[in-house]
């Protein structure tokens, strides 16, 4: 039974090259890479090879600013606490924005019960974070700004690059989450000017539990996890290295064929976007349209509920997210979707669409024409659409 | 050409049933276990398997007593300061041991300079922390006792009942780094009292960067990794579900061949024990005799540096370590040797001997008959060997 996978910010397949290369890696035996004698070398060896190619996919002026992680929750952790720690002698204040991700706002709640102030910027109907917004909210104690490039429940991509000229120019370090961005968008770390940058593997097809922070060379900033001087005193503990040879197979194929995998995505993107109105009527597209990820589409359906729909579509084989998959469990509201000035009902009819290379023009139609069918269903049996649509 | 590996506790071969299950689990191709929909339910499967074989190697009372990390590093760092954290309401001292893995040490010295205070317990010449003195050690601001299970660099086992019935006395949080005993020499958690329990995947012939965290119900913690509701609340991020796959077939095969392997490397341990006077004098054995692990033993070479036996050894293929694999790149004496008691000179010639169930006798001979020619060699050419050879 092939299932239509339409929830690929939850999870991403790997990639066949990519298998190829963690199984190899598991029959390899490799030992330890800090070992001291030679039986090490040959594991080191793969992991040098591995860091330059996650480097060369971000652009890094050098394979060190990479630090291996557990994955995009771990770097955005090890990025805010590790900066807050190791600078509060300058100040306790952090900036983040409304739209984070929990990992940053949970960081940050941390950060706030050790005394920390937190200043959250909002965003506007688009989705997005003024510049000048965050330039106002920097005072002298500010040691940290942490706004993510694109969001895992919209889509919408922020103005990294005009933060990080003020960052700059203030002199405070700045962090952005990219962990639905790396590997799925052209993301130089020269260029787009933050000093770190958290990511995750299963982004671009490599195993999940694995990402790196991008860590600028002279940023100052702790360890989160304490102990040996792997990842370049940054990071203790033994190494993933299975999974961090994933990573580096992916990364390489993310580099090669990024453009092919935007063009596939964006084409799948103009579809559900050209075709939605041939088969539902009332919704709202939370997705920017001039500044988003190609490959996801947010949409919130009036009068029904989203865990509905979700869950029809799932008899139908069909899997979509009604929030963030870190989220599942949490039956609020999402916060990003009432920071984008949604209703508490129209966010609760939304569905986060995402998908990817294995994701196929017929998908697409088969979803469209399922949702047809639910979302009819669903609203002959809802009071208030019978209200509004007698009205 | 096969290496003779004799440094297993800086890294041990996969079992090949442990390689088949993570090959199974790369080409199955499981989606987020996290996911609302049906596609993360094998996720889901796969992954309440796996804590169920890791609870079982430990007898928890439940599997969620279970919680997965990327290794014992991080497991460490959680325990000590997810501790800490959660109840500094109570007071702000943590005590622990002078022979701690960096993990520890560098985990509390963290917590220093966040306000807290430290006591560090000392060892007798047999490596041992006297129950007495941890008791003594703790105040009424005292939050957690920290003492390792096995040493890293020993193989000493500490009485780790006899602490966890001062702590419940003394309603204490107690946390063990059973990094390198779990897998290795039998460990019920309910039968040893501690409240939480580090391990790490590799010392069964798991994954490496695979580990997790024992944590007794009720046992107040904060997360390490702030973000999703992962694991029960408490660990956020998409899991390493290849790892964790690995670790329970890993998990599995340890509760299986618990004794069979204690037998073999016992008798391994035994031979190199016997033997030892035959090929090499003036040597120092470290290893607590009646209180240690069946599979390390850590033998001071007098007049010479272990640093130039192990590249020696290196050289006829033999892999040794001469301090933790985690300290690698630091060049003082180890904190461990000097706490027992030894000189920084009789530290400096520290062969550290960890074998596994790959080991063979003929293996112990082999490495017996390479160090008697190094020793000689390296004896002949040290000025102060000759001094105290010739008075």
């Amino acid at each position: 039974m092939r299932i239509i996978n339409l929830d690929q910010i939850s999870s991403k397949p790997l990639l066949p090259e990519v298998k190829a290369a963690m199984i190899d890696a598991i029959n390899s035996d490799y030992a330890n890479p800090s070992s001291q004698h030679k039986s090490g070398e040959q594991a080191a060896e793969a992991m040098d090879r591995a860091r330059e190619s996650v480097a060369g996919l971000l652009n890094a002026a050098a394979p060190k600013e990479i630090v291996f992680t557990s994955g995009g929750t771990e770097s955005v952790n090890h990025a805010i606490k590790g900066v807050a720690m190791a600078n509060e002698k300058k100040g306790k204040h952090v900036v983040i924005s409304n739209i984070e991700h929990n990992a940053v706002i949970r960081s940050v709640r941390r950060l706030k019960s050790a005394g920390y102030h937190i200043t959250s910027v909002s965003v506007d109907e688009h989705g997005r974070v003024n510049p000048q917004e965050v330039a106002d909210a920097i005072t002298d104690e500010t040691v940290l700004v942490s706004i993510m490039h694109s969001n895992n429940e919209t889509g919408t991509i922020q103005p990294i690059r005009e933060i990080a000229d003020i960052t700059r120019q203030k002199k405070v370090i700045f962090h952005t989450d990219a962990v639905d961005s790396i590997g799925v968008v052209p993301f130089d770390v020269q260029e787009m000017g933050a000093d770190l940058v958290s990511f995750a593997a299963n982004t671009f097809y490599g195993p999940t539990g694995m990402g790196g922070l991008y860590v600028r060379r002279g940023t100052r900033i702790f360890p989160l996890l304490d102990g040996g001087i792997q990842e370049n005193g940054k990071r203790a503990g033994a190494e993933n290295l299975i999974g961090i040879i994933g990573m580096g197979a992916a990364a390489d194929a993310a580099r090669r064929n990024m453009d092919k995998w935007y063009a596939h995505c964006s084409g799948l993107k103009e579809k559900l976007l050209a075709e939605l109105p041939d088969y539902i009527d009332e919704y709202i597209i939370n997705t920017n349209p001039d500044h988003s990820l190609p490959n996801l589409l947010s949409v919130s359906i009036q009068y029904i509920e989203g865990e509905s729909v979700m869950l029809m579509l799932d008899d139908d084989d069909i899997a979509v997210s009604t929030r963030s998959a870190c989220a599942t469990g949490s039956l609020r509201a999402s916060h990003v979707l009432i920071s984008i000035g949604l209703s508490h009902a129209d966010a609760q009819g939304t569905l986060v669409l995402s998908y990817g290379i294995d994701t196929t023009e017929e998908d697409i139609t088969a979803f469209l024409t399922s949702l047809k069918n639910i979302v009819t269903t669903l609203r002959n049996i809802s009071p208030l659409y019978q209200k509004v649509s007698q009205s």
